[in-house]
């Protein structure tokens, strides 16, 4: 659980039965990686979440209060997650929206200590598929079950993520992070105007390649493709680039691309990439 | 909003803000009418809670407390709606369930008094499409940005329901209804098993449709079906069947099957069927 929350920017850990949140999964959440007592990447969470909030037809959150409960919470804190929830608020029951929404505000922090160093992570591929529609693809909505069940599909710690497929078996990303593959030398990552998150951790890779003239391209990519890749790579706003050891009982060779990769994020403070 | 709640059977109307349904919509829901006092269908509704419970891996509900949660709040009322939501309770963030999952069970009740006659249905073709996952199809979950989105469309008092699509351009249901449609004396419904919610008035359709003779078949149907269609009527636990006047402009001639299902179900003590 969270530490501590606000809602709708009060110390509070509760919100009503009727909240569409929770009766219809109608909102969006983000979760910041709080270091150095900063919320690193502020503004292109507050954007993401902006736009999020622009395609479900929700009224656009209000920085300045995300800013304060930001700062509440975190307080004297060093390190650790900043969670936002964004509903469409209380209402009757029934699929529609009351006019005007009166959007509910969740602002939950939990500090946590820096972890050790990491090793490569070991993944697997998941049976549950993710589901298209273009409505919703690339958003971060509350909407999760799909994910909620590929995760449940393995119990073991020794396994960082699993990978998703989605329609005509095409490569989607974890179940909580992006993926991204290096084939022949060629920086790859899945097309996500089916399904899909658009994390902010993936956007930072494009920046990083394209400031070391790395192409990346962003395509449909088959999961056969998985393991004939030489290298992969996971991200997510808490981990920043995680390399990739094994995909079940395939061994990536590892590339060079990657660690310029880390590199160039490590040099945008993500210091999870120092490794 | 509901008049009044239970949740874990206590007299209360809130959750907490890190209970998995808000977070990633990870759970169910029921929505039940309550005629004559008592709760209609009632034990179809805990079978279809009871296998989706299964499907999603949560521990099954215990029906006595339901049903006691249920006597409690409807007490001496003679109508309204109930609706159950079972959620795979608090967690701490990330998609992997906490084991073992221990439920939060909410319970409300409205009361409604019965509406004057209706007239014919007037609904619209949505333009938001229902994604595909079979994991996900046919169960009523807490993840419905999709038919929150589609009943967004419109703001008409004037229009009851919106028809949506799905991959393929097939015909899956209505927003909150399901949808049958009769061509050429043939009674027709969409395969569910990509997507959509299996209804309990829908699976009464197919009983009462048995019993009269009359073959209903589950099919994979194009859109364009829709407006070739001599009628078509729409089913929800609460509306029973509900015929449907014209989709956009196009007019329905109308057919005796309907009439014929109608009558069937006000049989069943479907009450909404007289008209």
């Amino acid at each position: 659980m969270m530490d501590k929350w606000l809602i709708n920017g009060l110390a509070d850990e509760v919100i009503t039965a009727d909240d569409r949140g929770l009766s219809y999964g109608d909102g969006l959440f983000e979760t910041i990686a709080v270091r150095d007592g900063a919320c690193r990447f502020w503004s292109e969470h507050m954007a993401r979440l902006r736009s999020g909030c622009q395609r479900l037809g929700l009224p656009a959150p209000v920085p300045e209060q995300l800013e304060r409960d930001a700062h509440e919470l975190i307080g004297a804190a060093e390190r650790g997650t900043l969670k936002m929830i964004v509903t469409a608020g209380r209402g009757p029951r029934g699929y529609r929206r009351p006019q005007p929404v009166a959007s509910t505000r969740l602002v939950g922090f939990s500090v946590e200590s820096a972890p050790g160093p990491r090793e490569k992570a070991r993944v697997r591929l998941c049976a549950t598929p993710w589901g298209s529609n273009r409505v919703l693809a690339g958003m971060k909505t509350l909407n999760r079950l799909e994910q909620v069940l590929a995760r449940a599909e393995w119990d073991s710690a020794g396994i960082a993520e699993g990978v998703m497929l989605g329609a005509h078996g095409r490569i989607v990303s974890g179940t909580m992070s992006n993926l991204f593959i290096v084939v022949e030398g060629q920086l790859l990552t899945p097309r996500l105007d089916a399904c899909g998150v658009h994390g902010i951790m993936r956007a930072k890779v494009f920046d990083v390649a394209g400031r070391l003239g790395l192409a990346c391209r962003e395509e449909d990519l088959p999961g056969s493709l998985l393991k004939q890749a030489d290298d992969m790579f996971l991200t997510n706003a808490l981990w920043g680039a995680w390399p990739v050891e094994r995909l079940d009982e395939y061994l990536f060779a590892g590339s060079e691309v990657t660690a310029r990769i880390m590199d160039g994020l490590l040099q945008l403070g993500v210091t999870e990439c120092r490794c």
